[in-house]
């Protein structure tokens, strides 16, 4: 991997900002990289909405989802949703953790979102549903004990997409750039799908158009077409990343610990990190 | 309360103008927040539009919605909506009157709003409906007069957001940053709801989901995140508050006497003034 | 009335530019106003899109949509549906002819749009729904004969918003601001009613409340407070129209001239004038 | 043809970016037009997002599809849908594909796009259904090879939309502006007809008023009005293209090689390049 870890920490901040710009991630949802050296370790961001993360708020996991260095900065709860769907997944490289307006009517009702359209084949065939109750009867609704979060890599399975239960999806990818390409894709067949019931009786593509669709929209091509697309409406609202300064450069620890200085709340974080999850 | 009432002021405009940034507000409605140093006060602007709120616009009023000083400005016609619930509600320290988009299909059919996922639950279990001319008939719809701000607050109860009948709804918080949470996530809630209703049958968390979720959602940590997302949102369109000015840091008084000289109607708002209430 | 027509000109672009920026007008659609000073003249733009009138292309009109001085730029085709309006109803101050998307099912299937929440009764207690093809069968759908335009002001009556079967709204108001006002809010009071639709059964507001809300609305409180509010907007946007400049004050004709100046098709505007209606 | 082949590579650029700016298009989707000087050769971009293409990236193919220069840059894989059409139909200048949110509940349930409003009507009477697996079964779903291309046209017929099974939809036009408005308000159309069918019966225009409507509103006036405010519209977010560089004047070929190297992924393209078609 040629990229350097400065570089794709600046890439997972511009997909952060990317997804969210675009609607589909707000206050919350994360999306997060296996790390291009180890893939033992994932890469994620302290606790911050996604469209203000910085290269410099991204920090290590291993696939248990504890951090690597000892945190000064609050982290996400649900960070095991990453890490469970790494350690189950193998292929998967990019995972994005969102709630979606898109996809809520799916989750809130049990209706099953399938691809409609050439573009929403990126879903793949089927888009799992998982209800956290069959396992844990009634919940707060999240994915923050690595039981849970393995509970739904397990439903996610084979598959891209999983729908959850009164709370959002969770997308995988193979690279970076699918996971954001699927992402938001996967948000516009579910719109056009709800759309499509209000007028009339829409049926799925079948799997040979399904597979075929994705093959081909999957591609290098349409992915990085897209890529720069979102690129460039993300910076015309002045939202690309910044750099990262000289202070931050050396790891995700100093960044982390610039981070924190800016953090307006160091004591609700140390506990946090002293409670070893939030 | 180590704030200082300029600060407070601030905040309070600030919340103004992120909750109608983000489409809950347009030209009427208002956020107000109780008195930090005195319960039997609260804070609110004179009348304006939500978006255009500045620290100096922020008047004081007791609990019968009197202002403090005698005012130079136009009041809203409906700040009886905030009086008579800080005056039922101890608990409450912020509240937010609006007529959001998301709110309006329920007000007008009378079909009930309950949370149907996890950032929903900070609705509470229960959303009450308020029809007004169970205690006055027909009126204009609008809730001017004491006795109509204390029936509606009657009908809010114990709960967090009540739903008015052919107008809009109105939320209630422990902390301003609560009432700006809870009224744009409710929001979201009901768009989701409505949308669920249309491909589906959508059923709401049930109290157990709905108690532990909000419970999480209501933590400093996600409250703060989303609150310095909509500020960023905010900030990104140039809509910060300006800081007050020198000349208007004396107080409230003289904060409204220098809205009043840009004030374009100085004479409507004496005759407001006269009238006391309007 | 204290205005210089300069000054008028100067609000009647505002009008135009701030009904568009808040997304009721787009290509077309137009906002009038009765002379101040003449009652049997009007004012309108040169043929242009709403968002790019400026104060130089506001033309006069006599109350038969003839131009007072021979017009070197091209006409609205519509604008009998201002000049039958002035003439039918001495109380109309204002006319707005749109094709909102808020009001297009309406047009589209002939349901009726009723008022369904206090901001919602300026509509009125009734918007009449106007069929073209009773006066003159099938046409193509404009109005454009000074005949046409009569035949809406008819259906308009005593009444406030006029609903044209698959084609629009006509919109009428005591003041310049009033109209800006029924405009937008009878488009958001559309939208509810839709939305109230898909989930319930709405029941309109009851003759007495209509009433009562419309005349607590359109008070100079609140009708002042939201036309600030939009050109705030607007003005963020970038939006607000230009001051007249030296060369364009000295009436309607010279901003007429200058505006041709501009304009791309002379050829066109001549032969649009020659033939006195376009 | 007065304009310079510059200028109307920048028209082409223009229009591209305008009917994505208005929403019709996204990473996706293509304006082209038919070489102004030889009606064998048709104007396209490179493979690239519409509102990112500037001039330089404009080339010429010919009906065949086949770039006339060698190419250096990736090629829009779905070019047949314009060569085949500006081959079947001599009277169409311009065409326009795209998957616009709009017409994909139509593409994915099979239901009927009609006109329903004056502005709809430039669909005109009839937009026929395509659907792929007639000729040629399960496919990918895209439009790749000449006789798909020519099947499309085909099914095109003598008409100016052609609705394609979970895909978008096509359409074509007499000249450059008037595709820009006939995919802008056919889309509004669409929108409306979705909208009126959820709270009503909506009816088409009939045949009469269809033709009555469409002959109007493409007139030189109402088109160029609209072409001016999405231009205004389009450069207010600075998405105006730039004007070609001296570097890029001397040609196609010389513009798509500066493009090429722009091109973050030459290795890619050239092998695009060879296999001739991608």
């Amino acid at each position: 991997m040629p990229q350097s870890l400065d570089e794709v920490r600046y890439e997972l901040a511009l997909a952060n900002r990317m997804v969210a710009h675009e609607g589909v991630l707000d206050a919350f949802g994360h999306v997060s990289m296996r790390h291009p050296g180890d893939p033992n370790r994932y890469l994620l961001s302290r606790s911050r909405s996604p469209e203000l993360v910085e290269p410099g708020d991204i920090l290590e996991f291993d696939l248990d989802s504890e951090p690597v260095a000892p945190p000064t900065v609050r982290l996400y709860g649900e960070r095991v949703i990453h890490g469970e769907i790494y350690k189950a997944r193998p292929d998967v490289t990019a995972v994005c953790h969102h709630h979606a307006a898109a996809f809520m009517p799916y989750c809130v009702s049990g209706e099953e979102v399938v691809p409609v359209y050439h573009l929403g084949a990126v879903i793949g065939a089927k888009a799992p549903f998982w209800d956290q109750r069959d396992d844990f009867g009634d919940t707060n609704l999240l994915v923050i004990e690595p039981e849970e979060g393995a509970s739904l890599a397990k439903a996610l399975g084979p598959h891209w997409v999983v729908v959850m239960r009164r709370h959002g999806a969770t997308v995988a990818g193979r690279t970076l750039q699918e996971v954001v390409f699927r992402t938001i894709y996967s948000c516009r067949n579910a719109e056009y799908l709800t759309q499509a019931k209000l007028i009339g009786i829409p049926s799925p593509l079948n799997p040979r158009e399904a597979e075929r669709a994705a093959e081909y929209n999957l591609a290098a091509g349409p992915v990085s077409r897209a890529w720069e697309y979102w690129s460039m409406r993300l910076a015309k609202a002045g939202g690309t990343p910044p750099r990262a300064t000289k202070s931050t450069r050396s790891g995700a620890r100093s960044g982390a610990r610039s981070a924190a200085a800016r953090s307006k709340s160091p004591r609700a974080a140390k506990k946090t990190a002293k409670k070893g999850r939030r």
